[in-house]
């Protein structure tokens, strides 16, 4: 299905190359100063336009539609909508006969009986980033005490990510990355043992974002390898405020008041530009197959917004749980 | 919230040192042999006993209380229980004045207002694994075509496990380790686009588990090191069998028929023999303690069933969830 | 929350007098041919228009926006909105000042803080219906071999709906009435015992449609006044048919494979034409006031095709989580 | 699905003549004072015993297995369980041939393949209201300002109770009756506008309980037959009393602070001690057939104390959404 969240929910709808796509949110509280132009940056910071970033760049002006009345949001379904501009469909038209390596379309055809929009990758198009990361921006307004900031830390294996992307143009094939996301000032006690950990809800959302292919919790893989003297985080005071941060900010599924700290692959875009070799079901052969359309050559670039977006959403939504949808216009009063 | 999964739903209770614990399971199909002897071997697995593991051993009998008759399962909720026997409380005494260093004494004792059964954990403790585990034994059971499995790749930073557990006995401290899980013959499109892709429904779970602080599907984060040329992974045939397998048997969230592969990064036990630093609520100062108790050097020895069960857990579902609730009583006409 | 249903789950969105209200449907099977003429005809069942009705009248035209490709679902959240044309705002201005008795205004005045939008009961507005009809129409198309049938069999009393219409008029006074909902081809065996028993699911849903104050299944309170010796459905032979239908169908919470039945309650229009008492927030007093705007006189008439649309929507998803996702296709095959 | 809430959340299990019964609660606030004896009173309401009730009379021990220590709840999830001792199973080995009409037994056999445990209904049994009564004891706790009462206001048609039984034992024919609920003290503000109205809530939860067929709120099915101007409750002042209680106190879905007001039909016990018809799938003829077995006369004798206990899960359930997890604690500070 496509909704997340408990007491505050996401729906996402929408294609690639349709007519539009975008989010519904339920539970949003009401009373919270909304307009277009609080989108405006987020929404930048995800759209393509740097090197190694795709040349289709789209408006991607947001369409309050519902749950908002004389600029506040009234605390029902608050919709947000994205028409589509930009669409070259005809560049899709071969995907029917050679499945992209690395893309969702075979899975798509099989799955969905060939019913599947299949332009542009259709539902499953990393478009759909853009209805998360305007979510998030509301979810970043309903606790704007939470400060969340992901980055690039890495791309193509190289902590020089201006280099990478560099020689990633110069040699035509897509590379990934590691971001990295922080989030400070997050309350003691969210999250609850096991199916409700912070990490299990985190982790959910952050492999909806379409190339995730790893996450990693404070020390992650490398507490693999540690030692228990030296990976265990020792407690300087009666707050819980410990001398490392080893854990990320969560014992036993639980934020610890600590910073949250956590990494994501991301994996090379699929779309590279190099020949590829990939089965014809037209001609039941194996064959060699260049991609067309507009891509990102480094879709990692565009990642930490949309990263950002999703730890907002769970981290309101976490609290939203823990303090109850009245206490939103209480604080306010 | 402490249940988890759609068609098949599972709900875990209980504490360490309680009278029980144990798993609801609702969702079962009717009609599926059950007895306690097929428990044994993953219960057995994931017990304590070889090297590395604590000396506490619980016999683990699995009760089967509810949803089962005349040796089968009957549709209703499948209950599941276990008596804690072999209990020895008062080490945990003073757990109340300071909080372990990597446990959720802490978060627990502040979430919970000061409520929460504190004695080895409690409801947090990794002994709720045994609930898992079990769950696992009837997901297995559910689709035995499914075969899944999991091991210990990596101990301590060393392949060799058995090197490993020895040095961190001499030197009396715990370490983590990496453990690898495997499924063969997933059908192809399980999961769905975003919030329920197969790599966000395994995460939520895996992050369940006590110790785990990373996951990677694939390549995981070496994709991130990999060019796209490298890394994507060229359909051979018709039916989506693909030449190398980066993406651990998943595209675009949806399972696309080749080998699920992914692993999990185990932290070391937070329960280490080595002396450590923690605050003292009583004294208001930060002293050195040494942990009490029977405990695991490598729980990571410990993981690999309890991995095994969650997958097993999350592909039943999905299965439940694409195939339908009769279609199991149907195949067994 | 504003979304329902597990296999297929729908969520509403909008407003009375905003820009636009839809539903997005989420879990609809791909490859239903549908196309916005297949609305038409609910959709004008449910519109004003005939005597007793609002002279306010929409053109409800659906708009596919999302989940539909060449005239065939996709298998992607399908998003059916409509626009809001005919709307007079004015009209509502002093609703702030006097919550209008039997309607939402102070309820959600209070619950959301004042940030409602109140413009004719807002995100309460019976004009949602208009949703919950069209994601009707859907789901009569996943399975077609259900018929649902709703009627109006009472209004103010009187099983001459005509007669108490035109006495409604003549009065200017508002008039409830009764509903009934019958659906054959219900296939055996849907449901759960307990909290997901059929009935429990469909009054659920039901009382989600404004104005309905109660609900019985097939004998239903008269069965209140029955012996067990007549109430009683004698089963007449091994698949299940009786002799009587006061179950309405369902035993123990499951479809049984006989007709179902049920009939709803619903309340004479809170906006009667007829002068009112009402307490003036502004004068803190209470005064008689009359309601503006352009209203129905017996609301129940509207209900039929509602009645259906929500039903269709409970036994589509319930049979979509018994034959499962995949069934749908392989039927088509 | 056996579990029902949303922030307070119940799963139960078991069967009439398995060995055990029970209920989980998850999201049960901590410090919760909770000991055996809180239960007895409800549980001796719940339990045969008077005239017109089963000769069946179980001790109902509640066993507080797990989410308690100390006395007080911990915040894990709660494990009240019921050992079944008075077990007479050879009463029910003819089932299998006769289908008991108005018994969920046919139903039963088909749905789950002829594995269900058809002994005393199995999980299908009026016994696990046992659970459900269990769990309200422990929803009154977590908000006690909430004054809740059911009663039965007519048995076998008639308000005069003890005659009407009198006549079902002296005719020996079971009969039905109507149950009253009223709650007070319900804040303002709880439920959502459509699909989780206040009605939707306790609807679906209301027909969980076997035998009910119906339920009105307010005026219910009389509110059909009023006029507009009658039905209308009229606001005498700011804090939204109204003069009469024509809505059960909702509007638009949402409590409006006026008192709770809800009836339920219950239909005659399907267990009557008159001889009836239904079909033998040995014979495969029409055929006379007594029921044996200890039943209820009159089962609606025993539904109040249900009823109440319903009401209280989902009204404790919507005001933890409201209210958030964290504020039980802080009121106790």
């Amino acid at each position: 299905m496509n909704h997340f969240g408990r007491a505050l929910s996401i729906q996402i709808f929408g294609e690639s190359h349709g007519s539009m796509l975008g989010v519904l949110i339920d539970g949003c509280p009401p009373g919270i100063a909304l307009q277009e132009a609080d989108f405006l940056t987020d929404l930048k910071r995800r759209q393509a336009g740097a090197k190694g970033t795709t040349p289709r760049v789209e408006q991607d002006l947001p369409l309050l539609k519902s749950g908002i009345f004389n600029g506040f949001t009234t605390g029902a379904p608050l919709g947000i909508f994205f028409e589509n501009q930009n669409i070259k469909s005809a560049d899709y038209s071969k995907i029917r006969d050679v499945y992209r390596p690395g893309h969702a379309d075979f899975v798509a055809d099989k799955k969905f009986g060939g019913y599947n929009d299949y332009r542009g990758g259709g539902h499953f198009s990393g478009r759909l980033t853009l209805a998360l990361t305007a979510a998030g921006v509301v979810a970043k307004k309903i606790y704007p005490q939470l400060k969340i900031t992901a980055q690039l830390i890495e791309a193509g294996g190289s902590p020089n990510i201006e280099e990478a992307i560099e020689m990633a143009i110069a040699t035509q094939d897509s590379i990934g990355g590691i971001v990295e996301c922080r989030a400070c000032h997050v309350p003691l006690g969210l999250g609850e043992p096991f199916f409700d950990s912070v990490e299990s809800m985190l982790a959910h959302i952050v492999f909806a974002i379409p190339a995730i292919k790893g996450i990693e919790f404070g020390s992650g893989f490398a507490a693999a390898r540690l030692r228990g003297s030296t990976h265990n985080d020792a407690f300087t005071n009666a707050e819980g405020h410990t001398a490392t941060n080893h854990a990320g900010g969560i014992n036993g599924g639980i934020s610890n008041g600590n910073e949250l700290v956590f990494r994501v692959a991301v994996k090379p875009t699929s779309s590279t530009p190099q020949t590829q070799q990939t089965y014809n079901t037209k001609t039941g052969q194996v064959e060699s197959f260049a991609i067309g359309g507009r891509h990102d050559l480094c879709i990692a670039l565009r990642v930490p917004p949309v990263l950002e977006a999703v730890t907002a959403i769970v981290l309101a939504d976490l609290m939203l749980q823990t303090k109850g949808k009245a206490s939103f216009l209480k604080e306010r009063e």
